[in-house]
């Protein structure tokens, strides 16, 4: 299997067996293969149930893997815990490629010889396994998708370039629907649960490598090879940005952990030092994790950290200025040159310096204008825009041309929006169009910080 | 005028003079006089306008307030900047009770010898003052509102006991939007601009004693009168929560608060020890005032840290684990008595521990089963229920249990739902149903927090 799992069989198979299907609609046996029709797979499908005959979803059902002639690259085991080594073993002898065990039941309730049994059997056959007691896998380009959640509970993502790899399915699930919810575009999605084959290791070691992956992100309760993982994340972090959340930084979360998925947690002091070391993104708690996510799938990296700021209130040019300078960054001083070009273009009432308040009855002509001295300064390094759309000036044509600079800005900017409906609209816009909106001040701040923090540290291992 | 401003005419007017009234619907002095149709106010209403003649609105114009034989209570003065003066002279002389100047262009632009003139008047005549340059007031129960934004960008707002007051407009009217899109009830709200007359004390002073409100949430640039407004804090926080945030904290922020409303903003220090001595529930950004209003509003309070955890997804179990402890909250430990009536109800593969990790199954019954075991017991002084909605199990008869049992419930529940569309169906039906509910599982320890140590602030102090 060499050093670390080959994945791309189970990510890219040309065939598909899943294990436990049935022709219930209420069995996730089911609900996994109705998905490689719901999501327009394109390989071959192989129904295996032994003890049902006829056909599932109008296709053939198999005994057993053995019986499928023309080869197996993945097979989705679904079925009870107590039949899975015997069902595994067979996987083997058919020379099947990569499984993923979707079954509960092992080491997470105390049945680690079962679990034990898995590893085994895995690496008799050099045969990578994702779980045991896991949600699976989902590629948005191969379309496979092993997860039986009920799909009318989440939102669906686009195609992109975030790879998200979960130990607890409910986490992954949960990111999944945030993500697509906020607009986002998903390459990857990695639930490994206990991790009883493939780990974190591996998978970040895939993802590192993957053309499709631009941004990964990470939610684990422990690293089960330390040094392998430091090995994997020095490099990794060189090629792209890995969010990271780690549950069970307390010792009763670590507690909580333990009883959850039987991770070692380890502590927190070590955690942070390694994420810290190797330059990796850490969040510390769900909404960092989606905010941090946000910014490093839409804006370019910058070392630099002098904020230029535009705002259409002043109370919350306020407010972010403090959150900026709390976050260890520091508002730009604005060039003379710029602050002519302002005088000129800024009606008498605006005060010319930064955060620059052009008030509550600013257009989208005065955005522009603003927006096009203070970014093209060479004084600001990054730039963020509050817009408040409760105000008389801001509307759709404020949030399109803010999409228009962002897509041509070769500085990061982000908009600050907090609101009701109205505003709503105008941030799942923006949002869509990979504009990163942020409702809080503190979160943009902190977003900001977490890319000149990486490009930082990029530049320097380079 | 007393030591502190009587707001009641202002906010409960019998009768309202809206100066600079305008026939063209673009206006400002139309918009206002409009809104007083839109929201049914039942009082008398008397435009003015020294250059229009024939009626507005159907209401027959006034060249001045001196002309109105029958009394104004309230005076709204939505003029240029310089004839402001002139005509709140006429406003003393006429015995108009109460002002709101929303005209700008005074001491936010350095016109500090206007704004003077206007504190002048005020004093001679003993007419109290809100402005210039903000909003106004609203105040739900006596249905007057002169603020002039549009009102389709703004969430409306159903009635309750939440009262907001802020200097800056556009943080009021962003807040005013969020709080109408979460689903929380007002009371009243006042925009107080650059305090000429009416300050921070006067309206912390009048809120603290109001019947409709329970909850006062504030955002302040600086305290104008410090002595008097602890004077006056620490007899409001004994009554009823007061959660501020403080603009202006870093010293940059104070600078930009400065170029704002032209607030003398004080250092950091002065004001964090003074909101923590004076029983102030102090939000360090937007997103914690909103989640602190929200628990404020809805849950009882509870001198005690032990928190009670119920989750049908593992890892945010841990996640939320973590999040108690760093915000100095404990996992509380189950009576043997729990331990056995939920041996008995929860299926075997349930680990009875907290947090209980219910399973991602979990419907309405296991979750009622686990939550009125958990709440009644005595180890348990407040209660996290998360709830993913992405699970099979969960679905709207959960939510509608949550809300029942919410209800009745002596102890703080509150409820973490991270997600998307499906998830936010089910967070506004709880919302809107008093339920508390955070994405983020630190915003909702952060809550608990708040309102435990504020608790404990108001038994100290009995």
């Amino acid at each position: 299997m060499g050093e670390y799992a080959d994945l791309k069989h189970i990510m890219n198979p040309r065939s598909v067996a899943i294990i436990g299907a049935s022709q219930n609609p209420e069995k996730v046996g089911h609900v996994i293969l109705q998905n490689y029709f719901d999501v327009g797979y394109s390989g071959k499908l192989f129904p295996v149930n032994n003890s049902y005959e006829g056909r599932i979803l109008g296709l053939p059902v198999y005994k057993s893997v053995l019986d499928i002639k023309s080869g197996v690259d993945l097979a989705v085991i679904a079925i009870p815990a107590e039949h899975v080594a015997e069902v595994l073993t067979e996987c083997g002898k058919a020379h099947v490629k990569g499984v993923v065990i979707v079954s509960s039941g092992f080491s997470e309730v105390g049945e680690t010889e079962r679990q034990e049994k898995i590893t085994e059997i895995s690496k008799k056959y050099g045969m990578p396994v994702i779980g045991p007691n896991c949600l699976g896998v989902m590629d948005m380009r191969s379309r496979i998708d092993t997860m039986y959640l009920p799909t009318f509970k989440l939102d669906k993502p686009k195609i992109g370039s975030v790879s998200f790899a979960s130990q607890s399915g409910a986490v992954g699930s949960l990111i999944l629907d945030v993500i697509s919810h906020e607009g986002f575009g998903l390459s990857k999605f990695i639930s490994y649960g206990n991790a009883a084959v493939v780990d974190e290791t591996d998978i970040l070691n895939y993802l590192a490598y993957d053309k499709d992956t631009k941004i990964i992100v990470f939610y684990i309760e422990g690293a089960k090879r330390g040094k392998e993982f430091i090995d994997v994340a020095k490099k990794a972090t060189k090629i792209k940005p890995v969010i990271i959340i780690k549950g069970g930084k307390t010792s009763a979360g670590a507690s909580a952990a333990h009883s959850h998925t039987a991770a070692l947690a380890g502590s927190a002091e070590a955690y942070d030092a390694v994420f810290k070391q190797f330059g990796f993104v850490e969040a510390e708690d769900m909404d960092e994790l989606i905010a941090y996510a946000k910014i490093f799938d839409t804006q370019p990296l910058t070392t630099g950290n002098r904020i230029g700021m535009i705002t259409n209130g002043g109370g919350m040019g306020v407010l972010a200025t403090d959150a900026i300078y709390k976050n260890g960054l520091v508002m730009a001083e604005l060039s003379e040159e710029s602050k002519k070009v302002l005088k000129g273009s800024m009606p008498p009432i605006v005060n010319i310096r930064l955060p620059l308040d052009i008030g509550g009855d600013a257009d989208d002509k005065r955005f522009a204008a603003a927006l096009d001295t203070v970014s093209s300064d060479p004084n600001v390094d990054a730039l963020i825009v509050i817009t408040l759309f409760q105000t008389p000036g801001a509307d759709s044509r404020v949030a399109s041309m803010l999409i228009h600079r962002s897509m041509e800005s070769k500085k990061p900017i982000v908009v600050i929006s907090p609101g009701g409906s109205y505003t709503q609209v105008h941030k799942d816009m923006m949002e869509s169009s990979g504009v990163p909106v942020y409702d809080s001040e503190d979160l943009a701040a902190k977003s900001l910080k977490a890319l000149i923090d990486y490009s930082k540290y990029k530049n320097r291992m380079i």
